[in-house]
């Protein structure tokens, strides 16, 4: 267990810290509190406005505000901020400035709506998640596979589940669990599966209108194109009924391409 | 070489799309463009403004706009577009509306600044060339490592080169090169050398300063921690005088970690 953070050992009653993409007003991130009621001092750094598809953005050229913001789980009053900023931001300066010590555990969601295959790179949700782990504190993602409206109970229960676990077992240091709840009722889920990203790509689409200028401006939009959903991706458990869970890293590097490239000759360098 | 894309065997003069995150205006995109100079049709679509450190970030919640540019490489005046939008927007709005037929090759920089270890994810050079590369088009992402000033001949050599061998062999699909070329006249780079991205961290630090009407703000800033500068890694290349490829892909599953998790057992789901 050497390499592992967050295991189990601690004296101290666990801080975890509540993040998500959707904004500090989102009910997501009200469910997922209130799901980590009990399991250690919950404190929610959220920003003030949707932040989706932020990717793994950081704000360096303003400067970031945070403001207490009331915030109320089933046990009581928790202290809370709402940042003018992106999740990354919002989880560097929780951990420098507003926490009372390091986290034992970042969770990030619950987002309205996936983040499955491709669209893992553009999610601010799962961003939170990464930046923890870059700063070696385990961390959760959770979506859920609705895009409007619905019923995060289900959710909910499902995120203290996995909570409870990782605080338990702790989870490989530069691991993110990036968890993707399916709409259905609890007792309608069949159950959790460890996943793998599937491969898919967006058919894009810009809709063109014009100004009152006649200058043309774009909106971006498109289609979600799934090219693999085998029963051990995150897509396929989804389909299926099953609760996604696909661990995640931040290491870019195409391992398998590395040998296969070194034995490329290149002119004289 | 079936999965590989763009290689040797195309009929027609290839088309080359060249993109940043510094902005339409830096000098390092001047050089890139003119760099590529000659190996085909050369087309420019960056953003008006740098965008650095905006990650994987795209455009949803409002519209994109682009205006023409005018810009000049040696052998003349070329086709550019002003993007008010990230480097991944550009690259999705240059495929869908801006550019006469699909490029042949994405190419994004020269960044002012090295793209290596962890900041790989912070990074809107890389993420231009990763939006390609999800849209099956190789890529090819290039930064000079010196923070401010210098000059890209040594960088625009290199470029050349790497580029003249990608179009020529292809790339395997959903492969992106990044490439950082160290701070050296050319004739006293050592060579090129595929690697591995460093594992590495920042060290977080905000500075706090107040506005007039007493409230706090912060930067953000940090010093970056080296983790692992072995000479398989970009770090240890850029350190040791070379030219640094890593082969970069989308896929953030931590494979190792799919095996591991599966013996994991849960409370009911």
């Amino acid at each position: 267990m050497a390499m592992s953070v967050g295991s189990r050992g601690q004296k101290k009653r666990p801080l975890i810290l509540v993040c998500n993409d959707d904004g500090i007003g989102a009910p997501g991130i009200l469910a997922l509190a209130s799901s980590m009621d009990g399991l250690g001092d919950i404190f929610v750094v959220a920003p003030v406005t949707e932040q989706s598809a932020v990717g793994h953005s950081i704000t360096l050229r303003d400067p970031i505000r945070a403001f207490t913001f009331p915030f109320r789980i089933p046990s009581g009053s928790i202290d809370a901020w709402a940042v003018h900023g992106t999740p990354a931001d919002c989880v560097k300066l929780a951990i420098e400035k507003l926490l009372p010590r390091q986290p034992d555990l970042v969770v990030s969601g619950i987002n309205q709506g996936p983040n499955a295959a491709v669209n893992v790179i553009y999610s601010g949700t799962v961003s939170a998640g990464t930046e923890a782990t870059i700063l070696n504190i385990p961390a959760i993602a959770f979506s859920y596979c609705r895009w409007v409206g619905g019923d995060y109970e289900a959710s909910g229960r499902i995120a203290r589940q996995i909570a409870v676990r990782v605080l338990d077992r702790g989870l490989r240091s530069g691991i993110l669990l990036n968890v993707n709840i399916p709409d259905l009722p609890f007792a309608a889920l069949k159950g959790i599966k460890i996943t793998r990203q599937a491969r898919s790509k967006w058919k894009e689409s810009f809709t063109e209108r014009k100004d009152p200028y006649n200058r043309s401006y774009y909106w971006l939009s498109g289609t979600f194109v799934n090219l693999d959903s085998r029963d051990d991706t995150d897509l396929g458990a989804i389909e299926n009924g099953y609760v996604s869970i696909t661990p995640v890293h931040h290491d870019l590097t195409a391992h398998d391409q590395v040998d296969e490239m070194r034995s490329w000759t290149w002119d004289d360098k």
